[in-house]
């Protein structure tokens, strides 16, 4: 004979991420969720891994780690130009994880999702002997052709960025004492991204992506897909006047860096004006950096026309 | 200035799992997919993580982790009643795992997107610092209001399971040098379960869900969910005969042990001819092992009528 208490594992669930759950989720205890797909959109699907130590460091407040799992997915809806709808996740927990991290990092979580307008759906919790390693698949939804899409930049078409480039990277430097962040904002942003949800977007971009390994690189990835090259002059990349605080010295940095989680754009220059009106009414700022052109190699200028010379375009896992 | 080649990340992505890539994948290339929902169909999610050293052990073979990476995830749609659609996945790999390692888990993924029926729609692959960590949503489609649910069971509801209990758990311990298995039969069904789809059990079964953690454990899940109790006649309960070959000392373990991936369901008695019916349509085997009854207990009884004792009722990670 046997209780029929829950094991420690589903009373967990219950406890911090039952609250979480959302439409369709069958409070998350069904072996599956359901759910009606709104009439006449198109689903959107994103899923990003992050392990401690990698994405975010091992001491990280718990709810900046949710918050932020959440919000590197909503970044890639946001690149797609999608609304956000539902997302499941799964959580692989060394087993000492306190129940105090699993409250917090589902506060992070819970406080998001109000922002964000949307809930969880399903997931599933495990034990690891590694570290602390959480994957989230985000639903969105949108009108039908009209996502946003990383092919598509024409030759002439302006290279354009939302909000700044390089505060993730150096918080990540700041949090490891590299940098002086005496505001603490370079950190908050390594911690807290902004996904650049909600900028009506469809009909002004050529092509788009999210800026989450390096701004070079993945400008290189809109080259790639366009079979285009591009010029970017960085005296132009947007710089937050605590990374400009940081010094000259991380330009590159800054770069290459990723982290960003901004949106890089190819806009035709006739429809800058639809840009600006569109980030303006997003509550975003937009500045061009550069311009895609003919060719298959992304060159860095700095203000005088010279070469800016970078020892790696970008992250790569491997 | 720097190249246009893509950096190792996206091109260990391209070599191995854009192959697998499907409708609305948009060949991986983008930062989200894309997917028309099936008209008037309502959509089931289900998410689950596996872990080198925890869910499979490290020396599998890699493409039997691929395989049972998503027939885990498959015996939940099974269990909702769900026919499979498609599937992202996140991959945070050590960063010594080698190619071969990677062709193989792909050729798994392969083999098995044709048996099942289901594509390849977009993930992520990071490194870490720890083991193998994998984490799959699965994505499929049911008619609106034919999801089998969890709850439901009534008092005199026969309990049902397909196939047959416990050789996955033995499998490990086989593995692990524990348990006899001259054959393999055992170590095959820990490392690819048989996820139940394609049974016509809508309107037949009053409550179902997959054993994952344990047979009695999960009976459990079904007695709260239905604020009943239940007895398991340990007799009744299918066994292989490679299970009934390692000895009578492991039955407690085929009650518990978790690692199925078989279907149990609450069956009206009325109904126990529609089930088979089912079955045999569905090329799979289902055996009556008890009841469910008034109570909140499950009571596990042996041939004579007496209680079978058990540590623990299944798996909890915490």
């Amino acid at each position: 004979m046997t209780g029929a208490g829950p094991p420690a594992e589903f009373s967990l669930i219950a406890r911090h991420f039952r609250p979480l759950a959302g439409p369709g989720s069958l409070d998350l205890l069904d072996d599956g969720a359901l759910l009606v797909p709104p009439r006449g959109r198109e689903l959107v699907f994103t899923a990003d891994a992050m392990v401690a130590g990698v994405h975010f460091l091992p001491d990280d407040p718990a709810d900046t780690v949710g918050a932020k799992l959440l919000r590197v997915n909503l970044s890639d809806l946001a690149a797609m130009g999608a609304t956000p709808l539902a997302y499941l996740m799964t959580v692989s927990a060394p087993r000492d994880t306190g129940d105090a991290w699993f409250a917090a990092f589902a506060s992070g979580l819970a406080r998001d999702q109000a922002r964000f307008g949307i809930t969880l759906l399903g997931g599933d919790t495990t034990a690891t002997p590694g570290p602390m390693t959480l994957s989230l698949t985000a639903i969105g939804h949108i009108a039908p052709g009209a996502a946003l899409r990383r092919a598509g930049a024409m030759a002439g078409d302006d290279i354009w960025v939302t909000g700044t480039v390089g505060d993730g990277a150096l918080g990540l430097l700041a949090l490891q004492g590299k940098v002086l962040d005496a505001g603490g904002y370079l950190a908050g942003r390594y911690r807290l991204p902004q996904p650049r949800l909600g900028l009506a977007l469809h009909g002004v971009v050529s092509a788009c992506m999210d800026v989450s390994d390096g701004l070079v690189q993945d400008v290189g990835h809109l080259c790639r897909a366009a079979g285009l090259g591009a010029v970017v002059e960085a005296a132009l990349v947007p710089r937050s006047p605590a990374a400009l605080a940081a010094g000259p010295a991380w330009l590159a940095t800054c770069l290459t860096g990723g982290d960003d989680y901004e949106l890089v754009m190819a806009v035709p220059p006739g429809r800058a004006g639809l840009l600006m009106a569109a980030a303006s009414a997003g509550n975003c700022a937009v500045t061009r950096i550069g311009r895609f052109e003919a060719g298959s190699q992304v060159r860095v200028l700095d203000a005088s026309g010279a070469t800016v010379h970078l020892d790696r375009p970008g992250w790569s896992h491997f």
